[in-house]
Parts: C-alpha cells; structure tokens; sequence
C-alpha cells in the first residue's frame, strides 16, 4: 500500500511500490486514452508544472493525464520567470505553493532539485527530471511498456545502449528494472559508461555486437551530436559505426527483441529511421503509457495525502 | 454533406462544403460568442494547437473556439520546443498524437505542412497557416464576413491589395471566392503580384486606382516593410502613393465598399487609421467572425469522425 | 455599493471600495485557498491574461483566482507576440476583445496603459501593474494580511522602504493605506524617495533607524542592483548598510512588526534570509492572500457588469 507523499526516484521505491503504480497504470491504459476527462479523480486539485528546462514531451503528458483526471493544470515554462531576476529556486517553488497548489512538478538541471523542492513546499512533488540523477515517470512508461510486450519484467535482459553518463534515464530504468527482477547491462564508450555504475548492480559492456544477442530489450539513449567531436568520442562516424542502432545490427539482435527510445529521436545518429519505425519498435506505445503511467502516479499520490489528512 | 478528415486548404473543397461551414459558423455568430461553454460538441475531445510559427491572434481565437465547444485544449508554442533539440517535424506531432488527441491545429513556415502532418498522425488536423500556400480559417472568415454585410459571394468583385506573392490569406481567399461565384482581382506590383496567379483564376491589376471602384470589397493584406526597401519595391513612401488606402483613394471606391485586413495592422503603410477605423470598416468583425469559423470547423471535422467510426 | 467597471488603481476608489474588496477577500481566504473551483461565480466567462510584461507570480495568482470562481483562462505572454511584428497596443488588446472577452487582466510598463486599454475594449479590465503607476491588486493584498494580522488599518503607521521611485507597489500601497487612515512613511536615500511623494500624503525618511521603532508594518520593496552602482546610489555595501532589513536593524523595531515583501526578494540585498523566513515575516501569507484578493476583484466587477447589463 503506497504511502509516500513525492515520486522523487525509483530508486527508493519497493518492488511492490512499482508493481502498484505499473498495474494502475495498465488499467488507465486499456480504458482511458481515448476520452478527457476519464475521471474525477482529481476534481478540485490543482497541479501546477514547473519546467526549468524546456521538454514539450513530457510537460505534455503530465498535463493530458492531469486533465483526464479531472485535474487544474498551470503549465509554467521557468527559464521565462523570475527565476531571470535573481530569485531563488527554493522562494519561487514557495511563492506558487502558497497560491494553493496540491501537485508540483518539477523538472531541473541540477541532480536534486526535486529533493530540495519536496522539502521546502507544502504540495505533493512529482520529478520530471533532475540532472543526471532520476526521471522516474520516464523509468515507469519504459517498464510499462516492456510488461505489456513481454508479459514480465523478472528475468529479462535489458541493454541500455549510449550516453548513460548524462542520462537520468538510464539511471531510473536501472533503478526500477533491478528492483523487479531483470539484468540490466548498460553499453557504449567508456567515456559515456563509466565503471561506477556497476556498483548500482549494472553489467557494463563496451562492445554493443557483442551482448546485443542477449537483449530482451534494447532502450538506445538520445545523444547529443557535440558529445561526439572529441570530448567523449572521437567522431559521429565512429560512434555509428559501433553503437548505432540499424538494420544490419537488428540482425543480431533476437527476433523479437524490443525497441526503445525515450525521444526526442536523433535519427542517423543513435538509431536508424528503418529501425525506428519497424516492426520491433515501440517508441510511440512508450509515448502512450506516458500518459497512462503519469495518470496512475497522480492518482496513487493523491489518494496518500487523502489518507493522511483522514 | 460534409465528410473529410482533415481541413487542410479551401482549394480542395466544394462551393458545398464551403456553404455548409459558413452556415453553421453564422449560426455560431448569432448566438455563441457571449457565452463561453456554449455547448458540448467537443465534451471529451483535446485539441492541441502545434504552432511552429507564432500568432496570437489565430491562436487564441482557435482556443477560445475550442473551449466554447467544450473541448481541452493545449497550446504549445513549437519554436521552443524539441524541435529544436533536432527532432523531425514527423516525429514531434507523431509524438503528441500518440498521448491521445483529436484535433491538431498546426501551423508552419513550410508549405505542404499541415498536409505531411495529416499523413502521419491519426488526429483529425486543421491548417491554421502553411508557408506561402493557404489559411483556410482565414479564408473562411474573410467569407463570412463578406456575406454577412453583402448577403451574398456570387457576383461580387473582391479586391485583394499588396503583398500577394506571400500570403497564403490571398490564396485561401482566391480558391474559396471563386468557388462561391466572387470575381477576385489582385492588386499590388508586379513583383508581389505575379501572373502565375491568373492561372488560379484571378485578374490582375497593377494599378490599384484603376480597378478601385469596381471593387465591393478591398482586403488590404499586411506588407512587412523589409520587403520595401528595394528588394521588392524601391521605397516605402513610393509603396503607400500607389498601394496604400486612405482617405483620399477611399473616395474612387464604392460607397459602400467593405474594408477588410487580416491583422496584424501596420498602420500608415498598407492601410492609414482613418481607414482602418472608419465606417467601411469590418476588421474587427472578421476577428469576431474567426471564432465562430473555427467554432464551426472544429464541430464540422468532429461530427465527420464520429459518423466515420459510428 | 461597488459600480466601477474596471480596476485600474487604488487612487481613484473610495474607503469603502476597498473595505468592499477587503472584505469580500477575507471570505474567500477562509474558505476558497484549498478547493479549486470554489464556486461558479465566473461560469462561462472568459478572463484573458494579457502580460506585456513578465510577472510568473501575478500571473499564475489570477489564473488560479479565475479557475477558482469557475472561468475560462486565457494566458497571454505578450512579448512574443504580435506587439513584436509592429502592430500597435491598442489594436492588439481590441483584437483580443472581439473574440468575446469578459475580463483583461493587463500588464504593461507603461504607466497609464491599462486606463488606454479600458477605454478601447469592451471587456472589464483589472490593472496588473502599469509601469511605475499602480499595481492595486497588490496594495490591496498587502492591505488584506496587514488588517488579517493587526485587526485593523486604520491608525497603523506602515514603512515603506527601498527604491520608492520605481515602484508601483509603493505608489498603491499609499493610496490604499491613507484612505483607510494608516500613516505612511517612505524610506530610502533621497534619491530612490523624492519629496513629491508629500503631496500624495507620504511622510518620508531617509534614515531608516530614525523612524523603525515607529512603524508597525515594514514593506521592504525589491530594488534592482543595478541602481546601485552609482546611479542612484554609490554601492549595494552602502545600501544594505542604511537600508537593508537584517536581524541588528530588527532588534530596533516593533516586537510584533510585520514584515512584508512584493516579491521576487533579493535576499542579501533589501533583506537578509533569516529576517524573510523569521517570524515576524508575513511574506508567503502575503501570495496567498493575493488568490483571495484577485478573486474579490473579479468576482466583485463580474457582479457590477451584469448588473449593468439586467
């Protein structure tokens, strides 16, 4: 039974805590996308999203599953704010929970603000993103998503494939797979994959061709084009070469394996279009159970504080 | 009987199905634009306005629109949006159709936008604006407009002044006139007026006080003043003795002619403020009459897709 | 009996006005600030938002006060809109107008543009800063938690320090203050407090430890560290010597001063941390009493309109 108030990390989360969100999620799935306003759920609650940095995915998917919830919902775009005139970030997240706000969700560059802004307001915060630390919905949908093709997360093998250094995504899949049974192995460069990350309980392989047989899964990172011109690897051309995810690649790969991208896609770079786009690919499903996953953690955080003012 | 998907263009319509969104947008003027929530046409549906290239005017007044009918509505402002992190226009609306959406109203720089989107999202999408090739809504507007004053299209001689060459006002107006039985002259030098139009079926005219009073109607489209420094026109002031419409040409015209703009306004330079505040004046009626348009579109398009599933 | 139409400053209301307002807030504070949708009161009206200026905190407070009394909200930022493509105000705000508008909430930084804008629309419209005039839903919310606090206003001698000048804040708080006989001392250097605010009714003080111990309210204003640099001011260590409210300066004033603060706070500069987080600090309560405040006006010109209209 859920009893936190925040959704900061998966990290801190039980098996059964994600097992709960993920089966409240698959329902919200099958019965919710196609109509507003499924529910009442959060009638008279506002959710207010604080987006540092900009993401029109995901503040997206945070508002349409507020709305369906029957959720008010301020979307405010922060690198625009008064934050530009010298305020702190802790007095700006105060100043809008004193308006009366029951959901705050925060998205920032630096690894921790979510921890910092849960400790300072009086709403429930949801991470949308923190630096290079967590993402926890975007772990969610990725698990959601691999449950629904596979029929389980226990026991199955997921290659997260690139920039791993730089991803809170990696981080929150890693997090939330372990805790419900699979073997994670994270793949690129060693630049891009260092070593530490075997002590979070990931296996670690800097030869993609050489474990890509293995994957039940293979969730292939964004990678930002100036992290290729000889900081973190030599050239574009090489980085495709040897972690780029394409058809002759695929053919290695198990026939049913999964294709992941948590976008947006730098298509040519990361992954080819034929990839993106064939039968083994279920980037946009990954789109839709956002939505459903953000439904199932308002709802899950919102009947806690309901609880606890009982 | 109207029975597409999509409203991309007038171009592709009938002098029917033109008619039938006109009336249902009269029927919407006379009653709706006091009250908001006026119905619940669009009770359950999102829409979500996609523009890649701003405008305030056309995007309120589609979200004003939207809500009258009951619909959600999320507006994103795409110059600041992925898209700019490198994500292909495809996968971005891919993206957002994938979170459960209805209606996507997009506009673009590129002409042939709206309809690439509608290929590949299964949202029902509306053209608000594509590059230099049409404005439908606008188009629509103008219509209605005119037919409110004059009671009739058929026989009427529509005037269009300046700055044809890139406006997609000009040539939503030209197809959706000519379909209901206006005669169009475009006015303007012969380098914003180029003859490739006659082929539309327009007239042409270089010389505005020629044709000025055969005119029932002048929609002075807006010049952007950069595009009058010599590379189109030798000067601005040369520009406002020939194309401009004041007090004194407005004395060639029609008594009754209508004065039509689609905003925004450069006072003193196609249009002088006595013109555009005096008596012949509909400017802000064709402001008031783009709600009821889009009021009707958006009810037309969703009827279409519930009989289409029904 | 409130009759106005529009609330563009706190200088033209009466005493009772205001009592009006503060009372009706009162209400809504008690009961509203933790249930969305408090009431219908502004069902199917349309409150548009109009910000020439950027404000996070005064936007979001009445688009969280409209949604409460059950209007429409339409938030505009208008400094990237169409103002940009050179057309003018007031053919913007009149263009808003006629999409059917009830209430335009405007902020601009000229002094006297919410009066320009009232005079053009047909809307009501609510004054939510206009250059260095007035900002009366701030006064008046400053008013609420000063009469919350000490009961009344009426005898109250209230302090105003900082960069009087430039502050809108400064100029609606006096007003406000002086009609419901509170005494009103301005503190700054001399050229931050200029002696013609004595014709307004100010006291003024260019020494801060001089008049402390007199004031039961201490309304430290924002100032901008770019003013002191030598414009107005030899250095920000020479301000915050004289002027800035820290906890030596605080042993000297009242035990049960209030200390307020528009927002965003510099800390360090006007007022040191532990003196904002202390406990004779009032600021958060000032944010929420502004909900509260920005609901009364509304709901306060909605009532005056349709009775103006039955």
């Amino acid at each position: 039974m859920w009893d936190k108030k925040h959704l900061l990390g998966l990290e801190e989360l039980s098996a059964q805590d994600i097992t709960e969100l993920l089966d409240k999620a698959g329902d919200y799935r099958a019965t919710a996308l196609d109509d507003d306003k499924a529910c009442d759920a959060l009638r008279g609650k506002r959710v207010v999203l604080m987006f540092f940095e900009n993401s029109t995915r995901t503040r997206v998917s945070f508002e349409v599953a507020a709305e369906r919830l029957g959720g008010s919902v301020t979307a405010l775009s922060m690198d625009t704010s008064s934050v530009k005139k010298g305020e702190s970030l802790l007095d700006t997240v105060r100043t809008i929970d004193s308006m009366g706000v029951d959901f705050m969700v925060v998205r920032h560059s630096s690894s921790g603000a979510a921890r910092q802004v849960a400790q300072a307001v009086s709403a429930s915060v949801i991470n949308a993103g923190d630096g290079t630390h967590e993402h926890p919905t975007q772990g969610l949908l990725d698990m959601l998503t691999i449950r629904q093709h596979k029929g389980r997360i226990d026991g199955l093998r997921v290659g997260i494939v690139g920039d791993v250094l730089h991803s809170r995504v990696a981080r929150s899949n890693l997090f939330g797979l372990k805790k419900l049974g699979a073997s994670v192995v994270l793949i690129g460069p060693p630049t891009l994959v260092p070593d530490s990350f075997r002590s979070l309980g990931a296996e670690i392989s800097n030869n993609f061709d050489d474990v890509i047989h293995q994957c039940d899964v293979l969730n292939m990172l964004r990678i930002q084009r100036e992290r290729l011109d000889g900081q973190y690897f030599p050239s574009v051309r090489e980085y495709c070469e040897l972690f780029r995810l394409d058809s002759s690649r695929m053919r290695r790969a198990k026939p049913d394996v999964l294709v992941m991208h948590p976008g947006p896609m730098n298509r040519g770079i990361e992954i080819t279009p034929d990839v993106a786009d064939g039968a083994n690919s279920v980037i946009l499903e990954q789109v839709s159970n956002g939505v459903a996953v953000r439904m199932a953690v308002l709802d899950t955080l919102n009947k806690a504080m309901m609880n606890d003012e009982g």
